[in-house]
């Protein structure tokens, strides 16, 4: 059993496996226990004693693994993050209180079976992207620990790689929880802002936080986003999720590019070659690349560390650093004291200024499904970063700055690795992002561009991607659910390229395909006009299949598609060819007179063809 | 013809009348340069010269008064908004400057035929809510010159009161657009944020103005909205608008009020008993009150002139107070300049507060469609304001400041006039509110309000309210139209009190009322169940009228509701008694088979009873 256990991948469908075949949870516990304690990244600032553990462990106790939705599945929780009766240390000792309570997002994951395993180490405050920012030591990259792991989630990304845990919460202002996962060859989930409870957690800048999962595969970020995203009272910026609309992932998609004067990899030209190969995976997922202007975004990138919201990293900690100054790391002090300095007149110009910006930038939207980005263009060594520890920290967050400023759902996803140059061999990533409440297309399309890398392994282990399953595309957040999207079955002027076919497009409709019904209608040409329509009759015999196609939209815009059609034509089930009954076109039996009975051509395209 | 425009009312509907009738443009307009020229009450600026009126008269030569919305209407403009070539002096002469162009909203105004008139006098900066703070004069009251006009937006609402010119524009930030519409007995609405352009407008506090409208009647302030309300690109705050939803003007509707220890009328009894009846009114027209909790209201009130907002004020002006503090009337300049010493810690602290309040207020939507507030709670003196500026002036915005924080939609209404007291013979007007972009049901409520006081004149004039129209269902803002709501016709267990009504209540539907169908349906119980169904089948023959009931829905949540529906049921067009055809359920004709006729019972109900 032991030597099995050491083997055993974490990612959720080899737990659920190894749990369904009948290994002891306290078993898997004890590995993970043994696997995080060779920590020589500094990923823990704290990893729970036996006795902190059990707890969660005996809560599990009698329970059908299948019953829970992460039964023993093993977990780190960013050092901002509240759990309870362990002190949360924001990565400053001075800092340090002990909750009462965990997290209201940490709660709702023990509630569905996790068991947390350590505090991952930060930058210090959430105030950096690269790692080596915190006094319990510069956490180490999982493939080379000369090379930063980036950061501010820099301990949540490490364990995780390292295979330790299964997941980890990080947190997300600048791209905290995205730099980190594209050097640790992870998902970054960067989920809209509000949709994880912020309740139980340190601020940086509250109104542009947001809490992060990283995972091994997108199936398991997602697995955790579904679990994790509950509306909280009790936090006033938790936003419901929110129908995603038409999912774009399937494809066809347009997905943006950054024109290539925007692009900067700061010299990495491996990064060059890799970014230019994730552009080709995604043409050959269906996708079109449309060239955008980045400009407008890394205007709004600038304002989050020269503008006014460092004022609210002060607000976070005020009292504190006012009174320990001293106890601040010395980069994080000069940023954070920044924000002292910093007037309501300038913070409200700056609002207007992101304002404007946001217009521009989200007008992109009408042209593309998704943007395409380098996560970070390049990375560095930790002697480097500690040497000229602003200006190289600037430039991992180049691509991310702008993101939650905006209002933008994000996916780092791993891209390959790079083939050369200093930091050969370290994984390289890009990002997906798209507008709020857009997490689970992201998902779905991150997961698609992962699995397009067959030979990838996941994190820093030796577990191949191939052997994790696909996203489950039921493991959605309550809220961004299925009921967002409707089909349709149409068979006459609705069909592509016919005369009300605008009326389902302008809509945002997506055609799935063509179907037939079942043998079981009579279609006939009606009566009148000017735009010629079928009608679709149910019958018991004499019945054919019709030649049909199926469409997916908004549910929001069905209503009025519905109110809009006339007698005696309506919004019934059809049934199709496979049994299956969807949502389509149906006629009142009293509507085919005058009409022309066209069964027999089982075609409307075919009726138009002969007139 | 003199003798007959002297005694023309400037509603919309009579002055459409006049030119119905034949009244030349030119002679209205000169009719109301007359009236405007006997201002007594520091109503205006600058009224235009017959030369800067020329080019707006001449735009509608030769035009038909039908062509257009707003044909020769005279409306005047309050002085932080720009009309093109003439001075914008924000009242404050030395600020002033004179634009190339009119604002976005009075560029769409006067391309409706409109006719401006003059720009309006304000409290300088649009910074108080009492109109005596401007260097052009104390406004007067249109009622009795001894008393405040109510401001910022003074000069407009006098205007229109006066009867001098049809509408008026003002802004709205603390309640410039209601106070001034209660002092002077008119129809004060300050529609959703960012409903009507800004651009063009000199900014208070940008994040929560809006242009507001000021009109005798509710009728008249729609057609103007409808008309204004275009969005702006060019304004990054500009948001389009939405559709209302369903629209509980007609009633039932439950209103809230605030509780007894909430209410302050500042010592004012004729302005209790006032409210006392106003509550009394709308329960008359199907409303029912619930008593709600002020606190948090007012709490939110309090921020915007104790906390950062004030800000907002000065970066709108810095460049000129800093370089010019003693050309800002005293207390102008104590308020703004306030603004310069907050932090943007600051106002990131009071917009977080700001945010976890309005959770708070917000979540009194869910048992009221409405907040009927009194507008101020009584009036004051102009030597008494003046003699204590700060602290009346606050008495003032204590029900209107927390409105635009909140995100909310307002119209004040008149309420009548007070029978007693230091102010006998003022009028009086209440505040009916409402979640953002809810604008059209709170006009048509607001107007139901209006008419049930069936004596009361219109403004200051001697026209009887009575003697206008009713609001015009049809006059909307484009966006917030019909289209936001279906109609659907039900025959079975969807009716009220039975098993799936919850499937139209939930999803916000109300019961328009009962209806037949046309006597061309044939009826069926329909075979299976658990929840037994009838259906309807259209027939040419051996048809009767069905009992039905008409429901009004979301068009959003309609999708859902068709997408629902198993076969052999499905939403067609039902043709009604009347002849009408409603979205309703329709049965596929071989879907009855199994089932039994009930035709003859002609209705859902009796067929139940009879189990």
């Amino acid at each position: 059993m032991t030597t099995h256990l050491q083997d055993l991948s974490f990612d959720l469908a080899s737990l659920r496996a190894a749990y369904a075949a009948g290994t002891p949870v306290r078993a898997v516990i004890a590995e993970a226990m043994r696997r995080c304690a060779s920590d020589e990244n500094h990923a823990f600032i704290h990893r729970l004693t036996d006795a902190e553990i059990e707890p969660y462990v005996a809560h599990l106790d009698g329970v059908d693994p299948a019953s829970l939705p992460l039964y023993g599945v093993p977990f780190a929780i960013k050092d901002n993050i509240d759990l309870a009766h362990i002190p949360t240390t924001a990565g400053c000792p001075e800092y340090a209180y002990t909750p009462g309570e965990s997290a209201f997002l940490v709660q709702q994951l023990i509630a569905a079976g996790t068991v947390p395993l350590g505090k991952a180490n930060l930058d210090q405050f959430a105030t950096g992207l690269n790692g080596t920012r915190s006094p319990y030591g510069a956490c180490r990259n999982a493939f080379n620990p000369a090379f930063v792991s980036g950061g501010s989630s820099s301990g949540s990304a490490v364990s995780v790689a390292k295979g330790w845990v299964s997941f980890s919460l990080g947190t997300d202002t600048a791209g905290s929880g995205r730099v980190p996962a594209s050097f640790n060859n992870l998902i970054g989930l960067k989920p809209s802002i509000g949709l994880l409870s912020a309740t139980g957690v340190v601020p940086a800048c509250r109104s542009v936080d947001t809490v992060s999962i990283f995972a091994l595969t997108a199936a398991d970020a997602q697995a955790v986003l579904a679990v994790a995203a509950v509306y909280d009272e009790a936090d006033a910026f938790s936003r419901a999720a929110k129908p995603f609309g038409v999912d774009f992932s399937a494809g066809p998609f347009r997905f943006g590019v950054p024109r290539p004067q925007d692009l900067n990899f700061f010299g990495n030209d491996a990064a060059i070659a890799l970014f230019a190969q994730s552009i080709e995976r995604l043409h050959a997922l269906g996708g079109t690349a449309v060239e955008i202007d980045l400009t407008p975004f890394l205007e709004a990138a600038r304002l989050l560390y020269e503008g006014p919201w460092v004022a609210e990293r002060y607000v976070a900690i005020q009292d504190f650093i006012d009174a320990q100054p001293d106890a601040v790391f010395p980069p994080v002090r000069t940023i954070i004291e920044g924000g002292k300095a910093k007037t309501a007149a300038d913070a409200f110009a700056a609002s207007y200024k992101l304002k404007a910006l946001k217009r521009v930038c989200d007008a992109v939207w009408q042209d593309i499904d998704c943007l395409l980005t380098p996560t970070a263009g390049t990375i560095y060594r930790i002697a480097d970063m500690q040497a000229d520890p602003i200006r190289l920290n600037s430039n991992l967050g180049y691509y991310t700055n702008f993101m939650n400023l905006l209002d933008y759902a994000a996916v780092a996803v791993p891209a390959g690795f790079q083939a050369s140059g200093d930091a050969q061999g370290l994984p390289w990533g890009v990002t997906l992002a798209a507008p709020a409440f857009k997490d689970v297309p992201l998902l779905r399309l991150a997961d698609r561009f992962h699995r397009a890398q067959a030979a990838l392994s996941i994190g820093a282990t030796s577990a191949k991607l191939a052997d994790t399953p696909a996203i489950h595309s039921t493991d959605l957040p309550k809220g961004s659910n299925t009921a967002g999207t409707v089909k349709v079955a149409v068979c006459g002027a609705h069909l592509s390229g016919l005369p009300l076919n605008w009326q389902l497009t302008q809509r945002g409709a997506r055609l799935l395909g063509a179907v037939q019904s079942a043998p079981e209608y009579k279609f006939y040409a009606l009566a009148g006009g000017p735009v010629q329509r079928p009608g679709m009759v149910r019958v018991n015999e004499g019945g054919a299949a019709i030649d049909m196609e199926v469409w997916e939209l908004p549910a929001e815009h069905f209503g009025s598609f519905v109110d809009g059609i006339p007698a005696p034509l309506g919004i019934g089930k059809v049934k199709l060819a496979d049994g299956s009954w969807v949502s389509g076109f149906v006629c009142e039996a009293v509507g085919v007179e005058g009409g022309t009975e066209i069964t027999q051509l089982g075609s409307w395209r075919a009726w138009l063809a002969q007139q």
